[in-house]
C-alpha cells in the first residue's frame, strides 16, 4: 500500500477527528475509497475505538430515490440511533463517477433531503470530518492524470498542520481585532464590514471546529458588502460550469450580476431568496500544498492565495453569541484569485498583496 | 445489468426478507456485491422500506483485529442501537479474496466474537437473510470459469420458491411423523431417533424460520446416533481441507473416526467438549439447482440428494418447547452423497433410494 495512505489515515484520526480510546466511530466508505477504509480501520484498532463501517455508493442512493414514491419516513429510527450513540463520523468520499446521481430528480433529493434533517443534525452532532480517497474518477473531474492528482490530493492533505495552524491563527486575530476588510483587483473593489465577528481557524481538526480533511483557509460572516467583485476561478454550481462571474453590491445586497458562462445558475442562487443576495462567508485561503483549481470544492476554496465569498447562509460560530446569521436555504462560494496586481486591506492596512501574506517572504506592503 | 441480478434482489426483498412498507433495513454488502447492492436497493426504495447501507469488508475487519490490542468493548453502543431499531438484516456477501482474514490469530477472532455476542443476537433478533452475489473469488473457490460460477449460482438462487417449499413440506412431515433414520450406503450404516423432534422447512424465507438464500434444506435434531458413517463431499473445515470422513458412533458418541484428508481438523472438532461427540443436526439436501459441490456451505449443504450431518450444537427450534438443544462452541456439518446405491429409511420405509425421492420420477422404492 502507497505509504501516504497511512500517513493520511493518521492525520484523519489523530489530528483531525482526535479519536480516543473507547470512541464509537462511524467510518463511511465511498466504493473506491477501500485503501482509505482499510488504513483508517488499522488506526482505529490501535486506538482501541469501535468501528462501525457505512457505504456511501451514489449509484446505491440513485437506486433508491428513484424507487421510491418520494413519501419518505421521516428520520428512519434505526439511522438515527446509530448517529445518536456515535461518538465520531469519517467519511471518506471516492465514489467511480461524480454524476452517478445526475438523474436523480432535484425535487426527490429536497424531499429525501428534508425526511431526513434529524438525521443529518444527529451527524453534525458527532466529531465528524469530510476527506476523500484520491482516485481516477476525482482525476478525470481535476483534468490530471490518476499519478499526477494523488501527488496534488496529498500535497493538499499531509501538511504540517500544526505549523499551518500556527499562521492561521495570525490571519484570525487579524480578521477578530479589524473592522472593515477590502478588496482591490481588476474588476473588484469591495468593502465588507466584520465588525464584531469571529473568524475560525479552519484547521482540519475538530478542535478548531474545522470538519473537512484538507482543509486550510480562516473564514468570517461579512456584512453590508459595497461595491464590485470578479470571480475568476472556474467552478461548477448547481451542476452548470461558471465563468468569471461579477456581482455589483449596493446597501449589501446584490444588484447586478453577470458572467460569461453560466449566468443562469447564478440567477438560480440570487433569486432563491432575500438572504442569498447578501454574503454569508468570506474565507481566505491559506493551503499552499494547492496549488490549482480541481473543480472539487473541497480542495478549491482552500487554494493559498485565493479568497472565496458565499452567497446565502452565514455560520453561527462567526456571530456574536445569540445572533443568528443570514438566512438562507443557500449558500454557494465563489472563488477568486488574488495574484498580481490585487490586494487586501483589513482597515486600511495590506494585509495581502500579489498573493502573498504579510507575513510570508516576497510581500511587499 | 443482467437482469438475472434484478430477479435475485426481488427473490431476496419479497420471498426470502417479506420487506413491506416503512420497515427499517441494513443492508450489508461485500466489496465486491456493489451490483447486487443497487438491484436491492431499487426494490427497497420500491417497497418503501428505509435503508442504512454497511459494508462488510474482510480486509477492513483483518486491519482493524489485528491493529487492535484484543481488550474489546462489550457490544458497542452504536452499532447495538442500530441492530435493535432495525427491523430487517439483509447479507449480501461476496468479497475479493476469501482467506481476507487468513493471518488475524484465532484468539483474536474469538475475543471479539465473545465481546459482540449481544450485536450477534441483536443482528439475529431481525428478518435476516444471508446470501452471496456471485463473483470472481468465489468462482475461485469453486475451481469454476466466473460465467460458469454465476449460471450455477443462479441456478440455485433463482428457484421456484413456492412449489420447492411445498415439496419440501413432504418431507417435514414425514420427518415429524417419524421416530428412527437411517442412512444406508456403502462404508454407511446409521441409525439415529427423531422421536418428538420438529423439522424445519428451510425454504429460503424468514417465515419458514430459513435464514439463506439460497436455501432447500429440511433438517431436525437427532439423538442417539448409532453405526458408522460416511461423508464423501471434500469440503474445508476450520480452513482445512478435508475428504472421506468416517464416524463411529456408540451410545449417541462418536468413538472412533478416520479421514483420508484433514484428519486433525475432524479431532480438532472433536475434541472441543463434550456436545461435539453427539450429532446436533440431519439436514437433507433438496435443492436441484444445485448439481455440484463449490466449497461453501451456503451451497454445499443444500445440494439436491445430499444428506448432512453437523457434530456440535443443535437448533432450538428443531426441540421440544423448552428443552434446550446439544449444547458446544461448535457446529460443523458434514455432507454425504446420497447417490446410486444409498437410501434413507424412515420407520424402515424408504423416502429416498439412489438420490431420488419417494415422490420423484424415477423412484423405485
Amino acid at each position: 500500500m502507497d505509504e501516504r495512505i497511512h500517513e493520511h489515515a493518521e492525520v484523519l484520526v489523530d489530528w483531525s477527528a482526535r479519536v480516543e480510546d473507547g470512541d464509537d466511530v462511524v467510518m463511511t466508505v465511498g466504493p473506491d475509497a477501500h485503501p482509505l477504509a482499510v488504513a483508517v480501520a488499522e488506526k482505529l484498532g490501535e486506538r482501541g475505538a469501535n468501528l462501525v463501517t457505512t457505504y456511501a455508493s451514489g449509484e446505491v442512493q440513485r437506486a433508491y430515490l428513484r424507487a421510491h414514491d418520494d413519501d419518505f419516513d421521516q428520520d428512519p429510527d434505526h439511522e438515527l440511533a446509530l448517529y445518536e450513540h456515535a461518538d465520531v463520523g469519517l467519511y471518506l468520499g471516492g465514489g467511480r463517477n461524480t454524476s452517478a446521481m445526475a438523474d436523480v430528480p432535484a425535487e426527490k433529493r429536497q424531499a429525501h433531503s428534508k425526511a431526513t434533517q434529524g438525521l443529518m443534525e444527529a451527524r453534525m452532532d458527532t466529531d465528524w470530518v469530510s476527506t476523500v480517497h484520491p482516485n481516477r474518477s476525482l482525476a478525470q473531474q481535476a483534468g490530471m492524470a490518476f499519478e499526477e492528482y494523488q501527488d496534488f490530493a496529498y500535497d493538499a492533505i499531509l501538511r504540517d498542520w500544526e505549523s499551518l495552524a500556527e499562521e492561521m491563527a495570525r490571519m484570525k486575530s487579524i480578521l477578530d481585532d479589524g473592522s472593515e476588510v477590502r478588496i482591490v483587483k481588476d474588476g473588484t473593489d469591495l468593502t465588507m464590514s466584520i465588525e464584531g465577528r469571529t473568524a475560525v481557524n479552519s484547521a482540519a481538526s475538530v478542535v478548531y471546529d474545522s470538519h473537512n480533511l484538507p482543509s486550510g483557509e480562516v473564514f468570517t460572516a461579512p456584512a453590508d458588502p459595497e461595491g464590485e467583485v470578479t470571480f475568476d476561478v472556474p467552478m461548477t454550481v448547481h451542476g452548470q460550469r461558471i465563468k468569471d462571474v461579477t456581482l455589483t453590491f449596493e446597501d449589501g445586497e446584490v444588484v447586478d450580476y453577470a458572467a460569461v458562462q453560466g449566468e443562469d445558475a447564478i440567477e438560480e442562487v440570487v433569486e432563491t431568496d432575500e438572504g442569498a443576495r447578501r454574503l454569508g462567508e468570506l474565507g481566505i485561503g491559506m493551503n499552499r500544498g494547492i496549488d490549482r483549481v480541481t473543480d472539487n470544492i473541497l480542495f478549491d476554496e482552500k487554494m493559498g492565495g485565493t479568497v472565496h465569498l458565499a452567497l446565502g447562509r452565514a455560520y453561527d460560530a462567526c456571530l456574536p453569541e445569540g445572533e443568528s446569521g443570514n438566512e438562507s436555504a443557500v449558500h454557494v462560494d465563489l472563488i477568486t484569485d488574488m495574484d498580481e496586481g490585487s490586494r487586501m486591506e483589513v482597515d486600511g492596512e495590506i494585509v495581502q498583496r500579489d498573493g502573498r501574506f504579510r507575513w510570508e517572504d516576497g510581500f511587499e506592503g
